[in-house]
């Protein structure tokens, strides 16, 4: 095979065969065809696109290209998990993996670091004092075994054609493409040892995709690609133009997803959680229907089992829940301004975009990978849009990792509220659900 | 500016300005910017395009990248020079430049080697013993105030930007695009210090481009772009399906030249030198329609002093003009064999494309770069499409480097001839003409 053919195939709309990216892909790994082969190629594809079918065979060879965690000996409860595109406030991995574990299932889940306006899942559990995000893989294997779930950092090895592909596209204006983002996303998911997915796909100002059509093409690929592997999953295409839930930063979201799991979380983050728990007890075919699923999800919250799930894995994993608990509430920055409503009415939107931008500022993400974050930057909200405000009144305290970081922070963070006189419709959060089961 | 942002721009099909052409080209010669970055540029050019301003500008930038002969001094008649886009048996240069000299203008010519199935006006040249076609600066300006016209080659230090794409180019896929294609000629024809030109775009089995329809956007993007850049130039669409002459090879081409410089060359060579001999006499200002410039080709032929050009120009760059007409007719390879025709009636066709590929065992082309050609390898055809042949009939005689070649190329140039017993018609040599004068 030529490397020139192989390229030329895609320059002209063709499709790729298995054995065609498997040569590609694994000669790029080992280092025998250089990063300005691929690259063209990269491009090629970001402007042709690919099928679902190729798109899967793609997925497939990316996976083969590392280690995949192989938790087939776990045969009791289905392998399910969930990935969400990412988004400001987006805590929803957190309360939902306890919740999903009470509900019967195995959820081997692996997550990421706060990168841009998008938080990181990792970032915030580190937020615990003691909590080990990079677990060994017995550990991994042996805390799912025991309490339903765990929660690790992708390591080197996994995924190996990801972590080159992602690097090489983030320098060559290739990361805005469907085919190649659904397999990055899938090869890593899969590779992690789930069988089934449900998929959290975000548009708006705080999401990856700004449209809701194009959230909705990859979660449409997500999906076709997911059946021609022959796997079950479900997407939901949801609104991030808001941040989600009430509490925006590291430690601040884990009080929020604790909150969740005491049913004393905010509607939108409640709404999510729910339907995402009980698409994954349906993909993993321990209920038979959405009512059954409805009904289980209810009775592991209210029961305090999907709590004690959360309590349990903070153990596991190095934390104290002594220490977690005393830390509710009061484990805030001491450097903190709040926001003032302007005028007397209603909220109109709080721009998601915006508090992102505010939060690299105040500590809680990273502009750049070598960026570090404060564990008790953050921000949270006393109202949201449609809430009725009077003017001088406090409508959401920002906290920051330093004192400069707060100044820069809080004219971006005044910005992102708007104001009404009139009664504010709500956005709906879930746009539309893709269903391959 | 941002590398990825210049990417971006072309990969969402935006216009370059000719300040974001110059940082990018300007930054990748001097090696701050990495190949995989440009080749994902290339990628998106060739899939999405450029203007014609856009590739005028691209011109201009690799014409800025490196030295530019000033021949500025040289006032008393216009440079004119012709490039064709390769052939099989297109010497057409090496008659026309004497003769565009003899007709008064200056012909700067700058030339290149054999490479794939087409051939390459040095090595014709080289075949004289001593001709030298590395010409110092001011031997190439010497030779053409002296006599009208100088051959030499491409020079590193000429267009370098033209040098590093075109190599990244050949290895991703990216040769086959109408503005690069179009940049990378006229660079290194404005290189040379001309300032008007004809160009020879040739389509068929023989050429680059293999369909007449690609061959006019390209010829259009030549003149187009050209006119961007305020110059005059003549595009001419030319037949490349059959060999272009009688006889094919780099010896026997330097004899058909000088065979077409006695009046006595073969019909299609003979059309494609007058006419380009006239469009460049047109494109320079010397004439005043293409009435008089038939005149004055004429006259410059009959006269013999064309042919008087081309011998003092071989004396000038090394050769010598008594061993030259003493290797006539007689420069022949030992290794040769001939072909016969297998049936009574008509020569329907002779493929340029299987010719030149026999071409390459034969030892007149180069598969590679690194491969020698032969001066004496080569084909003469004694009859060609449309010519009457009887059973058995000797219809040409093809030449080897070595006997090796001759058995290897023999079943690939029979190959290359099909028979009718029906009188053919010729196809015709000039398919279109656009000029922008």
């Amino acid at each position: 095979m030529l490397v020139t053919e192989i390229i030329a195939k895609k320059r002209d709309k063709l499709e790729h065969s298995y054995e065609e990216l498997k040569w590609f892909i694994d000669a790029y790994v080992d280092g025998s065809i250089p990063d300005y082969q691929v690259s063209a190629w990269l491009m090629a594809v970001v402007l042709n696109g690919m099928s679902f079918e190729e798109t899967a065979r793609l997925t497939q060879v990316m996976i083969e290209s590392g280690k995949t965690y192989n938790l087939q000996h776990l045969t009791d409860r289905p392998l399910v998990d969930k990935h969400s595109t990412g988004g400001v406030g987006d805590k929803i991995s957190l309360p939902l993996a306890p919740i999903a574990a009470a509900m019967g299932l195995y959820v081997p889940m692996m997550s990421g670091r706060a990168l841009g306006i998008t938080g990181g899942t990792l970032d915030k559990l580190e937020s615990i004092p003691g909590y080990r995000t990079q677990l060994k893989d017995y550990e991994f294997i042996q805390y799912i075994e025991e309490n339903g779930y765990a929660m690790t950092g992708q390591t080197q090895d996994i995924v190996p054609a990801d972590r080159l592909l992602y690097a090489l596209r983030d320098v060559t204006a290739c990361v805005e493409s469907i085919p190649l983002i659904t397999a990055s996303i899938l090869s890593k998911k899969f590779a992690e040892g789930a069988q089934s997915f449900v998929f959290d796909v975000k548009w708006g100002t705080g999401a990856f995709m700004k449209s809701a059509t194009d959230a909705e093409k990859l979660a449409e690929s997500l999906t076709k690609t997911m059946q021609r592997l022959g796997r079950r999953s479900v997407a939901l295409i949801t609104n991030m133009n808001e941040p989600l839930g009430l509490k925006m930063g590291n430690f601040l979201e884990m009080e929020e997803s604790y909150l969740c799991l005491e049913g004393k979380g905010p509607q939108d983050v409640m709404i999510l959680v729910e339907r995402q728990a009980c698409y994954m007890a349906l993909a993993g075919g321990i209920v038979k229907n959405m009512e059954e699923a409805k009904e289980l999800y209810h009775q592991v919250v209210a029961s305090g089992k999907a709590k004690d799930r959360f309590l349990k894995n903070i153990e596991q994993q190095g934390g104290s829940v002594k220490e977690f608990e005393a830390m509710l509430g009061v484990y805030r920055s001491e450097h903190y301004q709040d926001i003032i409503a302007t005028t007397t009415g209603y909220i109109q939107h709080i721009d998601a975009g915006v508090v992102g931008r505010a939060g690299l500022n105040l500590g809680v993400g990273r502009a750049t990978k070598q960026d570090t974050v404060s564990p008790v930057a953050g921000v949270e909200f006393y109202k949201k849009s449609g809430d009725k405000v009077s003017e001088g009144e406090v409508i959401a305290r920002a906290y920051a990792g330093s004192i400069t970081g707060l100044k820069l922070a809080m004219p971006i963070l005044e910005g992102a509220f708007s104001f009404s006189n009139e009664k504010v419709v709500k956005q709906s959060m879930i746009q539309k659900e893709l269903i391959v089961l």
